[in-house]
């Protein structure tokens, strides 16, 4: 047994929300299981709609090491599978391997470095498995810590892309971390991308990585100027962050527009173009709205990491995270607004920040 | 040249509609082509979208033969591919044929009833290719009216379900005539099928039928009942003719609490369950309103019957057909409300009658 500190998320049933740092034992590793101690943890949007979800952090109250908030209905009631559950927090991380089972595939990385991928990265130790495992080398920690949800997922797009027979694609909410990753991707792989972002600023932070297509959805010409690069591209396939709201019924909409505007006749139905786009998170918590404007050849589906590598398979996903360590400081590389220790992560200040998700300033938990 | 009585729509671009009655000339049926008179046509929602879609029918201009009317925003506008364009109406109809073109499929119908897609069946002659028509042998035009658009759609739900290795489908407006062939069909086919109503006499209607799950929309524990309909069945798979508000979130909702209840564990992407939902109508053009209430392991298409027979091929095709054939007075019989000629469609009364679309009463044009 190992004791640590580790971060636990508790959403009662009468919507009252604990977050605190409390004292946890690891049991010692077994199999091809080895035991991190956790070094760097990056707070990504995967993990703030657990930890906090769209809890009321402004009136909440704050004691060292604990929140106590109110989760406002309908996503308490929505959420009553976890009612009750005290739940670790932290999809990914890296450390040090610190002890291992009995497997092979264990011990050849004791005392190593390694990217990890726990559920509970949110902790001073957390149990992995060695498969999931990615050995850093020289890497740091902290340059590591990142390599799996981002990567992976980006990676995942451009796969998906091609599995589906697609040469272009169309990226909302681009200039993300994951959405810079993205640009290089596609640039690497001859793929064209569509990248929408919210600000000028964001369009020339794309544009200064080598991005071709950057659409800002705050221009008056942004549906004009979203047709020209689909137009430009033939991109009737796409993947969007956001969710709530309209990103995804504009995108549709200007897929048809284009595709309308290449037929030679009118047809009631809409235009034979199949249009694809996946929703993969949930910035906006709001309702999808999706309006009657682009036929029925269409098909929205969410897109999610873990049935994605079931379905790719194991053989794309080594290749996959040995393109991620090749590039970790160059295509895959990420960057922090700000560390935090665990404690640091639940004051108002920090938690206030760092849910609000802003382009450019993600956290890492540093246990 | 063949001269007849036709009706057109056109939708100017300052948004004024007219509907109207025009004298037309017909060519000579070339190749495989045929000449129908025809006799009876229904009017479908997929005509009524092209023919009157959601234009202010209440204070538009009547005179014989003519409906002038305002297409409302942002209908109007999102239009734009039709302004101006004077378009037939009618996917489908069943008549005589009265000229055939030199092939031998058409001149072997020389005289025959056929049921036909000819996209102009309100008119008194419409040009139909052979291979598309139906002979109806002793049928009447009026019992072959329906043949297509209905039967076709509802057999080629129950072909969707396998061909995706789905044994039960969720059915919204399930009373609609072509929801009654649904019930029958998926009686036939062993396949399980979640029947969802608006009104307790609906309810009554489906289970006359042999329906064994009917769930009534409009009823307080609507949401419990098709949890344990869609429990029961195992149907995590649908169609939605409704498209706009809140049915599909509804259904799957009600599919990924089941999934839940049946998972060991909380899991914050939600259930694994695959979840999958076809919109094939638009009886509400208000958004198709989606909740983030159900993970990311759903799916949300467009369906339509063209793109659905073209994946499916000519010989799945040529054995529905016989199927609907065999069926016409059984398991794919059409009721009609009210008959009426060219001209008789185009009064305040009959219009607005047709086009509100309730359950059980459809119009025949008889030109």
């Amino acid at each position: 047994m190992t004791t640590g500190k580790q971060l636990f998320t508790t959403l009662a049933a009468d919507g009252t929300l604990t977050v605190e740092v409390a004292t946890s034992e690891f049991p010692a590793p077994a199999g091809n299981q080895v035991l991190v101690r956790m070094e760097a943890a990056p707070i990504n949007p995967s993990d703030l709609a657990l930890l906090f979800g769209p809890a009321d952090l402004e009136n909440a109250q704050y004691s060292p090491g604990k929140v106590v908030a109110k989760m406002p209905e309908p996503f308490a009631s929505a959420a009553r599978a976890r009612h009750g559950q005290r739940l670790p927090v932290g999809n990914e991380g890296a450390g040090t391997v610190v002890a291992a089972g009995e497997g092979e595939a264990a011990q050849a990385l004791m005392g190593q470095r390694v990217a990890c991928v726990p559920g509970n990265a949110f902790s001073e130790y957390a149990i992995a498995e060695a498969a999931m495992c990615l050995p850093l080398g020289d890497y740091t920690s902290e340059q590591g810590a990142s390599s799996f949800v981002n990567p992976m997922t980006a990676l995942g797009f451009a796969e998906t892309a091609r599995m589906e027979g697609q040469r272009a694609i169309v990226h909302s909410a681009a200039a993300s971390n994951l959405g810079q990753m993205l640009v290089k991707i596609c640039a690497e792989d001859g793929l064209e991308l569509v990248n929408i972002v919210r600000k000028p600023e964001q369009a020339a932070l794309l544009k200064s990585l080598g991005a071709q297509h950057v659409v800002d959805s705050s221009s008056d010409s942004f549906m004009a100027d979203l047709r020209a690069a689909i137009e430009a591209t033939g991109a009737f396939f796409g993947f969007d962050p956001i969710g709530g709201g309209t990103m995804v019924d504009s995108c549709f909409k200007a897929m048809e527009q284009v595709a309308a505007a290449r037929m030679g006749e009118y047809s009631r139905y809409g235009s034979n173009q199949q249009k694809t786009m996946y929703i993969y998170g949930r910035l906006d918590l709001g309702p999808t709205i999706l309006t009657p404007a682009y036929g029925f050849g269409w098909t929205l589906s969410g897109w999610l990491l873990t049935p994605f590598m079931a379905k790719a398979g194991m053989e794309t996903i080594v290749r996959m995270r040995q393109r991620v360590l090749n590039g970790l400081t160059t295509t895959f590389a990420s960057n922090y607004k700000r560390k935090v220790s665990l404690e640091e992560m639940l004051t108002k200040d920090a938690a206030l920040d760092y849910r609000a998700m802003r382009t450019g300033e993600k956290y890492l938990v540093t246990p």
